[in-house]
């Protein structure tokens, strides 16, 4: 997949598509000693905190990927086409506890430009990110009752935020006419 | 300013671009009983949470709309174009406990379509959002210890969650080639 690099400034994308309806792959670990897990994730977003571009990640303490995302400093998101759907669907309801759930798919982890997760060949979009900031959903937080309900066994998310360290993108996360309005 | 109704799912933007660039307007109160408050914000994030598209504001308790934020159930957020910049740096900096800043603008709110707090008539984008969840940023969860640099007055900022109700933009904040990737 032809990705180039993009700019936090002229990223562009369908932001809720992107998590709701298209998903983004999550890994955390480190690459280089074949020490790393993924999820499939719907929840989350994307923005800027203490004037840092930042990803928002949810994980639920009982995922194997929870270990990693704690252990590690670092983590990416990561986009596929359609034709990967099948993949993350895959990625998304597997565990890594039993085994090497990669195989079972058509993806290949790749090493990051600046951090120790892994991006993956076949992604329309990586985005690396450095972890700044982790906090625990509370329920007495939940202003709309029916949240609870999200969490019949009460493992309620780790909230993980991450400055972004790099963008790799097809050109459909480029921002056009960026002159006009910059 | 032409606005259309963009469906969640369609909505398209350059989000980091949005928040730290551009800035946006966060609105807070009843626009009906003339009782509201706003300031333009630089921080926040846009997204999925608990399968509901999202906006993520965060308010410091010492700023006046932060009361506005806790008695009501509502906010928008809402952006402008460069020729509105100027106004936005004053909603920013000046305090609506000191009068009505927005006559110092040229700024006209008006009703929204479903929430109490208003949009703006010279806005290209209004999103308005249902408060669903509240937090407080807590010292010991930044990782990044810099982050700490940004409340020498220890007023951390109250964190909160709008599910998005509507969004009402300028064809810009339209995807494109919808039927390519949806």
């Amino acid at each position: 997949m032809k990705r180039i690099s993009i700019s936090p400034k002229d990223f562009q994308t369908r932001i809720h598509h992107l998590w709701y309806h298209q998903s983004l792959l999550l890994s955390s670990g480190d690459f280089s000693k074949n020490e790393f897990n993924c999820m499939t994730v719907g929840w989350g977003s994307i923005g800027t905190m203490w004037s840092m571009p930042f990803v928002q990640v949810v994980v639920r303490p009982t995922r194997y990927t929870h270990q990693f995302m704690e252990k590690y400093s670092d983590f990416t998101v990561s986009a596929f086409g359609r034709e990967y759907q099948k993949d993350l669907n895959l990625l998304g309801t597997k565990s890594g506890r039993d085994g090497d759930k990669l195989t079972e798919t058509s993806l290949t982890p790749i090493k990051s430009s600046i951090v120790a997760a892994p991006g993956y060949a076949e992604a329309e979009l990586v985005i690396e990110c450095k972890k700044m900031f982790s906090s625990t959903f509370k329920p007495e937080e939940f202003l709309d009752p029916t949240i609870e309900d999200k969490y019949p066994n009460k493992d309620y998310h780790t909230v993980y935020y991450g400055s972004i360290e790099a963008i790799f993108g097809t050109e459909k996360y480029l921002a056009t006419n960026i002159n006009s309005d910059s």
